[in-house]
């Protein structure tokens, strides 16, 4: 795709002018760290996405407004434990409250401050707990704090996911750090554009406006986050801020410049996006859906996004199993329109599925396809030029017992 | 609903000129029955209902043809244990050869018999097993043998599923006898109407005509069949065949009679459809989903739809969890326009979300309910006054056994 090496080591504040911190309020019975704050020295310019979900969670009003309304903001302060959401008058005003005690411990102006909150619905925050945790955060805001960062906003993730990049741009050298969060309620089907899911905090020292940034917002989850799934469900409180400060004094300064570090915050989010599916709730594979020379690009989300959360699909995929009936059963009631005498699936580079009938593949090469951690679908419906991708997971024990037993 | 008496005991030879018979041809490893057929001794008036999946079976394209072309139909063959979808030109040309050797065994035309089929996708049918079970099943046609032909279509539904009862016209007594298949691969999404779910054979003795049955079928399969899911996924072969003779000499002589009969058709296939349910793949749970007070069936369809496939929501009932925030996170990104400040949510008769909120029930009362075998999921959008409902399942451990191993 391109060639920036990716550094998964490092995070939100590897680009200069960052601080971080994660730090454990005791928002969670478990006891792990459950608020994260992130801070930059100079105002940044920014870019945001948030779900399209009716039900969008107070937070994410507020964070939309404080986004909608600001030329610049300065930090983002992230909870896990309680995702304030069907929290009504209260809850807004809780996620506001949120915003100016981080501002007022900032010395900053709390519309330059955005929040987010995930984990359970429906149960106000408890503020007391808050404010001590944003006490704390900013206690403890460090230049290396990105890590501890991405650990305490992990809800069911088992791995925390941040990463960083560098790129040479036509000035010099800028370098961009990201963490995301979220392995459930993850679903692709998202209504509007800019959009994103789950939660995600860019952060690059290089110089952009908001209007460069918005549109490499849209385009870069359009092609990550907005890809990814792991059970269908897309949550009230997806939320993705990149924030750029331009501490390293290095401005996009031409088309080129701005196509550069596009690519290379694309590759941020997919990296993640990707991480994300990888330890989607108790997935034990990885699984690329590609449809290709479909009528319309419509045509081949819903055929891609029909397979990609078929449940009988991704129980096979558990069970090493390549029942390929299961795949063209959900692209035929996928409602796009194709004909189903012209298309070809293939696993990997093995076709199961020619003319619409059994390629005659033998099992045991398709059974070494399913038995590897990652593998990929190709559908060829062979009536247009145009094609769609997602990312997805199998669906395995682990996953019912984690959402079975998430309650209680 | 009405007050028509349902015997289970009662089957598809329960109407007067009817015979069935079940019989072991050796398509299943399991050496369980795996072949049923219907016959009239008098030609039959008919209505019936496909799958809307562009990958609709051999056997689908074969009965819709002698649907379309017909005037009556005499006899149904049905095989379980291989599906004849998405075998090309040889499977289209073996589901023909089913009827026309079904034909030739009883001395009637091959335009005369349609043919079903349940199993495994994209292998051909093994025609010599096949010829040797139509002769079998000719041979074992009895005016008794609708249980064992109920028994010779399962799949993996655990129990077989079959019922008779009676309704008074203004000219006699008339009987409907039916039984139906199918626990997995069910889904109510279904993209054009008249259309149905797995399989279904109704018989009745009465008189009627086949545009009388048509739109009967098409009203009845849409308030029964078309209202369940168990795993969000359509199925290629899905189709419901309904066959009057008229035996009983009772004809639905005026709108009353018609009215009495369609009200016993529907609760004949809404019990069928809920036994669907109950016996769903590794189902523990049966749970009515109704969407009230929404500004249009559509929205009210989507938001029921939403919930009824989500498997946050089906998970969290597996676990006897209450979780609400996951059936308003469904709602939220079902597509459908409606205030969430004014959306109720009760589970039976306790609320749980008030105005978009906790509603504040305590957990003790929504745990009895949830731990009920079956109850109820009422959501109140409170802006207009359409309404829709759909049964559908958990998901279990069960769920996801039955289908990583399906194949093996």
């Amino acid at each position: 795709m391109n060639n920036y090496k990716v550094d998964f080591s490092g995070s939100v504040t590897s680009p200069k002018g960052f601080k971080a911190s994660g730090v454990t309020a005791g928002l969670k019975k478990s006891g792990n760290a459950d608020m994260a704050l992130v801070y930059s020295e100079e105002p940044c310019a920014f870019g945001a996405a948030f779900t399209s979900c009716t039900f969008a969670a107070a937070p994410v009003q507020v964070s939309r407004r404080h986004a909608a309304e600001g030329e610049v903001l300065r930090a983002m302060i992230i909870n896990s434990g309680n995702a304030n959401a069907c929290t009504g008058a209260k809850g807004l005003a809780n996620a506001e409250k949120m915003c100016e005690l981080t501002a007022a411990e900032l010395g900053i102006p709390s519309g330059e401050v955005v929040v987010a909150s995930t984990g359970r619905i429906g149960v106000q925050m408890p503020m007391e707990i808050i404010g001590r945790g944003i006490k704390l955060a900013v206690s403890e805001l460090s230049s290396d704090g990105g890590v501890a960062a991405a650990k305490s906003i992990m809800t069911t993730d088992t791995v925390e996911k941040h990463l960083s990049l560098e790129v040479e741009l036509s000035g010099g050298r800028v370098t961009i750090g990201a963490m995301t969060k979220g392995v459930g309620m993850i679903d692709p089907y998202l209504k509007t554009v800019p959009h994103a899911t789950m939660i995600c905090v860019v952060t690059t020292d290089c110089g952009l406006t908001n209007g460069e940034l918005s549109d490499m917002v849209c385009e870069c989850t359009g092609e990550s986050f907005n890809r990814i799934t792991v059970d269908g469900d897309m949550s009230t409180n997806d939320t993705v801020i990149v924030l750029a400060n331009g501490a390293s004094g290095v401005k996009v300064a031409n088309a080129s410049d701005a196509e550069k570090f596009k690519s290379a915050l694309k590759l941020a989010m997919q990296e993640l996006a990707r991480k994300m599916v990888m330890d989607g709730e108790g997935a034990t594979k990885f699984v690329e859906i590609k449809v290709v020379n479909a009528s319309s690009e419509a045509a081949a989300r819903l055929c891609a996004e029909a397979v990609a959360n078929s449940l009988l699909c991704k129980t096979a995929w558990f069970g090493c199993d390549p029942n390929w009936g299961r795949i063209v059963a959900a692209l035929g009631y996928s409602g796009a329109e194709f004909d189903p005498g012209k298309v070809n699936v293939f696993y990997n580079e093995y076709p199961v599925v020619r003319d619409g009938g059994d390629a005659g593949t033998p099992e045991s090469d398709l059974a070494k396809v399913l038995k590897n951690r990652e593998f990929r679908v190709t559908v060829e419906l062979n009536n247009g030029d145009s094609d769609y991708w997602v990312w997805t997971s199998d669906i395995s024990y682990e996953y019912v017992k984690i959402n079975a037993e998430y309650h209680t």
